[in-house]
C-alpha cells in the first residue's frame, strides 16, 4: 500500500503509459514561478474519463497521490507532487466534444486549451473570452478560477463554467451544474470545484458559456503623467458603469519593456490599454465616454482603432508583456504576485507597492487588470541567488499583507498552490478550517493534489 | 436533551423573546404554496450575530432543529420546521449596515428585504438589481440562490453576493469572501452557502454587488401569435447578444388575468413584457433591434416607452401578475412550478407543457423569465381538494420530468424546499450524496433546517 505498489498496479492496466523515466518526470517536476522543481513518481495520460476513475481507484487503493496535469503555466506551485505519486497528464484528453450554438455553450475535455478552443470556435460567431494571457487548459483554468484580461466585461472561470463531470478521490464520477443558465436545485458543486486545484476532484469535462463575437471592437492606448491619475480613471470608468471588455495598467517600467521588446516608442509613463465591445454605436459611444474620463485625469489624447492588425499588436504586446519584462534582465526569473483590492483602495495599494520596489534593489514592473481591482508585480531575480529571492519574497509579502489590510486577497486569479498557503489563516480565519473539512469528507485519505490550498492532517 | 430542554435553556438566556404562543407559532409554520402547516416548537428573534451563534450553540448541545426564517415568502415549504425546533426570524436584524458607493457594494444584515435596501440606496445612484417579485430578505433570496426578472442582465443571488457572514452548526462565525471583485483563494464558500437553504449554515451578514442605475431605461410590450413565435424572439434576441435587463414571457391566460386585474385591454395572445437599460442611445438601438426580431417573428408593433408612469404601470402589472392570476378562481391556492431549460428547448418545453394544462380539468397560466430560459406555470386549485392538488400535482411532475429530460432543472430560482428533493437523485445522480456528505461533515447533528435539499441518516 504505497506508491511502489499503486505503480505496479497501474502497470499491470496500462503498461508502459505509465511513465517513469527521468526526462518524462522532469517534464511533470517543474514550474513557471521560483518554486523548486519537485518530481513526481511516474507520468500518465488517461484517454477518457471512465481511466481517469479507474486510475484514481487504484490509487486510492494504495494511498497513492494524484496531481493533475494540464500544460504547466500555473505561478504557485500547483502541479508540483509534494508528497510524491502520480502526475495525471491530461494532454490525451483535449476535445471539444459538442458545441451548441443555438444556447451559446460547449462541452471540453480539461486538456483543450483555452486558444484551442476559440479555433475551432471561429467559425460560429462566438468565443469564449476568458483570458489569462498563458495558452493554459481549460481544466486547469477552471481548476485556479482562472481570469485575466477580460473577466471586467465577461466574468472569470466562475462565471463562464456551467457545468462539469469530475471524478471523486474514490473513483465515483459525478456531473455538477447542467446547461440551464440558472439553477436552485441544491448546492453548487460546479463553484466549489472551480478554484479547488485538484484538490476535491479531478475535472474530466466542463460546459463552458460562449459569447457572441462582438458586431464591433476597438482598442486604445492612453498614458498618464502617474500612478493616481491612470488608477483615479479607471474608478470613474467603473462607476460610470462603461461596460469596458479589457481595461489593463501598465506601469512606467512595464512600458520601458513593451518599448525594447516591441520597437515602440509608447512614453514611458504609467498606461491604460483598453478593448471595447458591442455594436459600432456602442464603441463609439464608450470610446468617447472613456476619452472625457481619461482627460479628467490628465490622460494623453488617445485615437481609438478597430483596425484589427492594431488591436491585435496592442494586445499582442499587452500579452507578451510578462516575457517583455523578463527580458529587461537577462536569463532573470521573475517572482509573480497577484492581489485584488476593493477599486477604492487600488491606487493606493498600487502606489505604495511601486513605493516598496522603488526602494529595493530588485526591478519590478507592476500590471494589472484594474477593472477588477486585481495588479501583479513581476520581480525579477537572478535565478540561484538566494538573498535576491529572500528580497522578492518580502516585497511580495508586504503587498499581500497589505491587500489583505486593504479588504482585499492575496491572489485574484493565480490560485493558492504552495506559495499562498500562508497566507490562508489570515485570510479567511475559522473558514480556512471550513474548507479543510470539506476536503477532509471528500478526500479522506488526502491523496488529490496533497500539500495544495487546505491543511489536513 | 431534547427540544424542550432546549427551549428550556434558551429561555434561561433570552427570556419571553423565546416564544411559544401558538399565534406565533403559527405565522412560522405556514408557506405560500400548497404545503400543509408545519408548527415550530418555538420563535426566537436574534439581535446579533453573536445572538444567533449563542442560540445555535445552545441548540446544538440539546440536538434541537434551527430554521430561519425571513418573511415567509419561499414556494418549496422552505421554511417548515419539518422535525420542529426553533424558527430563528431574522426580522430583527434588518439593517443597511455600510454602503460603499465608490466600491458599488454593500453590507446587510439578512433581514433586510430588497425593497428597503432599495430605498436606502436611492440618493447613491446605485440599486440592487434582484428581483424574485416577492419582498423577500436578502438573506432568504440569498440562501435560495433567488432571481427573478433581472437576471437576465444583471444575474441571480450566485452573481450579486460577494461575501457572508454565516454561523455554522457548531456555533462558529466565519466569514466567506472578501470585497475585492473576484479571489483564487481556496474553496468558494459564498457560493456554497448560496442555494444551501439554510442546511449548512446561518447567514448573518451578506455584502452584494450593486450596480448603477442605468442612464436611461425604456420598457415595451409585444403581443405574438403564439408560443413558438414569442419564444422564438427571445431566443434571437439572445443569441444576438442585445443586453436585455428584462425579457418576460406571458402566455394567453396570463393577459386574460392581467387585462381583468388592472384594466387593460392587451389582445390575449402570448406577450413579451421588456425592459431596456443602458444609455439614451444604447437604448435606442436595443429597442430598434428587438423590434426588427419581433417583427421577423409575427410580433406586433410597439412603443417603447421611457416614461416612469408607463414603465411602473408595466412592472407593476408584471410583478403583480401571480396574484391577478390567482384572481381568475375565486378563493384559490396556487401551486406555482419553476423549471429552467437551455433556450433552445424552450419552446418545446412551454408548448409541451401548455398542452399539458389545456388537456387537464386545472388553470394554469404560464409566465417566466424566458431569458434564462426559466418558466412557471401557476397551477389554481381549490384549498383543501385534493383531487385538484393530485391533478397540480401531476402537470408539476411532467414539467420536472420535461425539464430534466430537455437537459435543464426542476427549479431555476425557487429551490428545492420540501416540493423538489424528489427529483435530487434524477438530476443530479451521485452528485446528490456528495451534496449530503458535505452537509454530514458540516453538520453532523444535522440540525440546520433538516430534511430540505439532502437526504441525510
Amino acid at each position: 500500500m504505497t506508491i511502489e505498489t499503486a505503480l505496479e498496479a497501474l502497470a499491470k492496466q496500462f503498461g508502459d503509459r505509465v511513465q517513469t523515466g527521468h526526462s518524462a518526470r522532469v517534464l511533470h517536476g517543474g514550474n513557471e514561478s521560483y518554486f523548486d522543481e519537485v518530481l513526481p513518481d511516474a507520468v500518465l495520460a488517461p484517454r477518457s474519463t471512465e481511466e481517469v476513475s479507474r486510475i484514481v481507484r487504484i490509487c486510492a487503493e494504495h494511498g497513492c497521490p494524484i496531481i493533475p496535469w494540464g500544460v504547466g503555466t500555473s505561478l504557485e506551485g500547483h502541479a508540483l507532487a509534494l508528497s510524491g505519486g502520480i502526475s495525471l497528464d491530461m494532454g490525451e484528453m483535449t476535445k471539444v466534444i459538442e458545441i451548441n450554438a443555438e444556447d451559446m455553450d460547449v462541452r471540453v475535455q480539461p486538456g483543450c486549451t483555452r486558444e484551442a478552443l476559440n479555433t475551432e470556435l471561429r467559425a460560429t460567431g462566438l468565443f469564449f473570452p476568458v483570458d489569462p494571457g498563458a495558452n493554459a487548459t481549460l481544466g486547469g483554468m477552471a481548476a485556479t478560477r482562472a481570469s485575466g484580461t477580460t473577466a471586467v466585461r465577461y466574468g472569470t472561470m466562475r462565471e463562464n463554467v456551467m457545468a462539469l463531470e469530475v471524478v471523486l478521490a474514490d473513483g465515483r464520477i459525478i456531473r455538477t451544474g447542467s446547461r440551464a443558465r440558472k439553477s436552485s436545485a441544491g448546492y453548487d458543486l460546479t463553484k466549489l470545484m472551480i478554484g479547488s486545484e485538484g484538490t476535491l476532484g479531478i475535472i474530466t469535462e466542463l460546459t463552458l458559456r460562449l459569447h457572441g463575437q462582438p458586431e464591433a471592437a476597438a482598442s486604445a492606448i492612453c498614458a498618464f503623467p502617474d500612478i493616481e491619475s491612470a488608477v483615479g480613471a479607471v474608478q470613474t470608468t467603473m462607476q460610470m458603469g462603461v461596460p469596458m471588455a479589457r481595461i489593463e495598467f501598465l506601469d512606467a517600467a512595464c512600458i520601458r519593456a513593451v518599448n525594447r521588446a516591441d520597437n515602440r516608442a509608447l512614453p514611458e509613463t504609467p498606461h491604460l490599454f483598453m478593448e471595447f465591445h458591442g455594436s459600432e454605436a456602442a464603441v463609439a459611444e464608450q470610446a468617447e465616454s472613456v476619452r472625457e474620463i481619461t482627460a479628467e485625469f490628465g490622460g494623453s489624447a488617445f485615437d481609438w482603432s478597430t483596425d484589427h492588425a492594431e488591436r491585435a499588436r496592442l494586445w499582442h504586446a499587452r500579452h507578451n508583456a510578462y516575457y517583455s519584462v523578463k527580458a529587461l534582465r537577462a536569463g532573470c526569473q521573475a517572482v509573480t504576485t497577484d492581489v485584488c483590492v476593493p477599486i477604492s483602495r487600488l491606487a493606493e495599494a498600487v502606489t505604495e507597492t511601486t513605493a516598496d520596489i522603488e526602494a529595493s534593489p530588485l526591478l519590478g514592473p507592476i500590471l494589472g487588470h484594474v477593472g477588477d481591482g486585481n495588479f501583479h508585480a513581476a520581480l525579477l531575480i537572478e535565478p540561484g541567488n538566494s538573498g535576491e529571492l529572500a528580497e522578492a519574497k518580502r516585497l511580495a509579502h508586504q503587498m499581500a499583507e497589505r491587500a489583505l489590510r486593504l479588504g482585499g486577497t492575496v491572489t485574484g486569479e493565480h490560485g493558492v498552490g504552495v506559495g499562498k498557503m500562508k497566507y490562508m489563516t489570515q485570510e479567511h480565519g475559522d473558514a480556512w478550517q471550513v474548507m479543510a473539512t470539506l476536503k477532509q469528507a471528500l478526500d479522506p485519505q488526502n491523496i488529490l493534489n496533497p500539500g495544495k490550498v487546505v491543511a489536513v492532517n
